[in-house]
């Protein structure tokens, strides 16, 4: 194979998910990090000690002016990503940013627009989409096994990091809805969303998405900062079979049930003696035991190379920024519903 | 103690729920069955079989004219719940009701305000309200030892029993609703409801009724008979600590979390600064190992010997019907918001 | 198909176990109960207010001359296994008798021999050995998917029940033991148990055995009446996949994971490379939700009814007494290893 | 407060777990990572490039007489710990080695009384001693608690790493015995120990432990490299109240249970009365979120700072030396007891 230039990427923002990023940037192949920017020297300094050979600089302007850096991955808080994916694109960097892409729906559709002008990679962190349960899902949901699908029930609650300039839906939705938009590639018609705030005066901290995608299947999301107990689980009902998935299970992950409702139709028997009961084996595939964040920072890179479309592009990171805001607005109007 | 005369009961259906309220009212102090009845001459005679000393019935008018019977238990569908038991207090008998109390909230104000006229004893069979795991939430509750209540998460679902005249939310919600009515004793001020149609034509299968209890309290209630899996699960987050029962775990099904937030008001600090975390010890009382049947049954005889109001008495049947009927409004509404 | 003499069984023993004998009996095709007899006359009040078809008698006597009757259930303390089924198959009737069978191994092998030559049913009531979760582990063992059988560890634990006439060992052992002799039909090659007495003045409460089956499979197993919690647990693991027996669970109380180790042979490579990991799918096959003891009571009719053998022969409940008394040798001798 | 002279050590050994011992001393106060010593060029370069203040040698003299180190960590193959440590205390180098200390009972004297002699610390690295979990245990058991202690069960099982040069009792049960010896402060009276061998030619991979500490405390350890679900659980069962610690628990490690037996004694009332059962709350305390290698290494540079004796001492080390070596001659005596 004739061997492609070695990528060159910037890490802006080295706090909570930066260092995670910096690691595995280093640790794949055909990528190298060059630049770690944030604004705080402190933490620059940390950089430099874990990783002496990346350049460190509290100045944006420098990376984008650095003639060695192809790309730049975006982890700073959301509401600084259109800015700094903006003035990257401009000048003609690739961008990978991460989740949620912006604060607004017309930001995320500028980016969009921007990179497929300049024809760059714009990548969205939508990091669970890389990961083995989720890969897996795809697959047995894509297979037909489950049928046509009911419902989709998912729970991520726990005792949360507070942030404030964000709420619940924001800070812990988004890793849902980018998995849900993995499985179906499409935005649900409408959606409602109640959220109450308790601990802070302004920020919801408890929420319940409620979405209808059409052809009778209804997803329901909830998420919360005030759970004693950790949850991250997910029910896919199909007609034919179902799919839970719990993120927190050491060995079975996912789990396949066969186990539903049989309907006969087309008969003139009393509607009673139409339904009736299945139960069958349970199936928890093997998985994986890739990284998700290896994964993902590998196809950056050749996504890059091969000037090809990413699995979570601007596309999908459009899609989700499109729903926050709609649940934004629900809540507002108290859970009135929205159409998207 | 001077000896109450002996309660005489009549059991009125003797389909799934009968069997279960016949030996239990035989196995109680102070009241004793004496008649069973029911349309279906089999049901009857293997009531006959099991219990030789109860006298059977498929004529409910022989009930209502048998001088020896101060009570009747209703447990027939839903549908049938008012006429039988407006029967049955016009005939002076002591009523108690299958959980919904009726299918239309002017029924059941009817039958209690009939009741109150005729002095009869009129309870509903919220049986989960007499549970030793129910009875000790509302002890905990009641003692503050929570704080203000934040939000109350609730799942019942499974691969449930399909029933033709009534949809999930009328089969399943009025357990929970009935818990929680117990535990705060008002009704929401507002509910949202949404439903899904599937394996029937139209009886919804899966369902979520989210509610405004006000003072910041949010409750969500799932409610599935299309689960792979079965899950009797209640999350209570107050602003001290939380509280989670799980009827399905054998030993444990009440815990309650020393955990939560502290927010700290009235300094000039930032507000980052004035929300922390607090984790502590996690605690799960010793329950009582009575049955909440046997309970039930045996506080109906006290009650019409006393002449005393129940816990679960006409205006807690109400309140549960005010909440189902409105959830009914809400799904037609496509989950529009119903005010109570 | 022609019908066969509905067979008549008088029940012994109405204590614990006696009643759910007795009711599955009356349930079942082709049996039915004439007597039940026990010493304590209000026990048999009580069957008799159950089950008013059903003759009483506290004489023993009673039964053995009593024409009408085919066969006996014995379910009386071990201590009086044998001279009461000694006696019943004297007159000439068949014996379903409780595990474990007797307290002595010379008195199973006399019950063995007098029931061959007088071409009676001998039955132990093993009734694990009947229900669906043990039946699913023998098909699934004896299909070869498990490879060579490693080792089997059992755990049976719980806040018991003290005994005073036996200890943990024989009390709890037999259902484990009945378990693996099904699964096995075999004795273990030798035996050490260690046993540690606390609550009693001389009754072990807290015991450990370990058996070699040779062909490298060890067994243990763990019988605690003082433990905290309840467990019903049995790992099987195999050259090929490993069985989780769980009889807790729910809805899974049958575990196949295709994991374990890959073994090469015939290289000269070093040791090291030829050990590797496998990792694969987990199964969960469809139980039968038939009940355990209605298949038991069901098989001792049909086998009285074609002079067939039980599964759980007398042969099966020496088998059970052999390693029992072996057990109790080698606790004497503070675990010392005894050769069967 | 004065400030102690920072200590200097060399990590010996950058294979499992050397990485990991670095690190944690890297961000210990008060001790700092001079040197880094393998055998293998690669693993050096690998330890250079994360961290690159480290000096690297192949050569273990290189350290033996290096000036600016005070003090060793050795993280090597077992075989290997003798020499090592012999060596390093006799340069008059502190010694932290790993578990187990040494595979021969005189060794690890031989090292204790070198250290001594010299004025060294010897300290072994039981680092699960340093865990939130273990600490609160024996807080617990000292705090009276539990009454006196029944019987200790504990399991520790998945499928493992397999390993030539020592057997499953040798790789897993050190763990658990540093745990039961840092919880009682004693050695077993008497031991008897069955392994099996499957895989390998002559390395058990299926072991049960079983062992008589006296005082009616029976203790029971299952280590297995061939399980197909990883367990680590030790159930600690008291005359007043028991004990689990689940170490796979995500926020529940430890559960006091307030349940257990009640024995009267000094009436003339039979037996039978006498013994009760008694069933109370559960109780999982909040732990501390420490990490247990982080306060080892901390507590290592604090003893040779203060001079003081480390909690896991030389002595810790050889009483499980001593158990395991009687494990072994047991093993090799099919099971056979062996005194202590």
């Amino acid at each position: 194979m004739w061997m492609s230039k070695e990528i060159s990427v910037a890490v802006i923002g080295y706090g909570y998910w930066g260092p995670n990023l910096l690691r595995n940037f280093q640790e794949a192949d055909g990528i190298r990090v060059a630049v770690c920017c944030d604004q705080d020297p402190q933490r620059l300094a940390r950089a430099k000690t874990r990783s002496p050979g990346v350049e460190v600089t509290t100045n944006f302007r420098d990376v984008l002016s650095h003639s060695g850096v192809d790309a730049v991955a975006i982890a700073t808080p959301v509401h600084t990503h259109y800015d700094l994916a903006m003035q990257a694109l401009q000048a003609g960097k690739h961008v990978l940013v991460e989740k949620p892409m912006t604060n607004r729906v017309d930001h995320a559709q500028e980016l969009i627009e921007l990179a497929r002008k300049k024809g760059l990679v714009l990548m969205v962190d939508h990091v669970f989409v890389y990961s083995p349960p989720v890969v897996k899902m795809k697959e047995i949901i894509e297979s037909g096994k489950l049928g046509s699908l009911y419902y989709i029930d998912s729970v991520r609650i726990n005792l949360g990091l507070f942030q404030h300039d964000i709420n619940v839906v924001w800070d812990l939705a988004p890793h849902d809805l980018s998995i849900v938009d993995y499985l179906l590639g499409r935005l649900p018609r409408s959606l409602a969303t109640v959220g109450s705030v308790h601990a802070d005066h302004d920020v919801e901290d408890v929420a319940y998405l409620n979405m209808d995608f059409g052809e009778g299947l209804l997803a329901n999301f909830h998420v919360n900062w005030l759970s004693p107990v950790k949850v991250r689980h997910m029910i896919i009902g199909g007609s034919e079979q179902s799919l839970i998935y719990n993120d927190l299970e050491n060995s079975e992950k996912i789990k396949v049930f066969n186990r539903g409702i049989a309907v006969a139709t087309g008969t003139e028997q009393r509607r009673q003696v139409l339904i009736s009961y299945r139960s069958g084996d349970v199936w928890s595939p093997k998985l994986s035991t890739e990284e998700p964040l290896a994964r993902m920072t590998a196809h950056f890179a050749s996504c890059i190379q091969e000037g090809s479309r990413p699995v979570t592009d601007g596309e999908s990171g459009l899609r989700v920024v499109k729903i926050l805001e709609a649940a934004q607005r629900s809540i507002k109007a108290q859970g009135g519903r929205v159409v998207l």
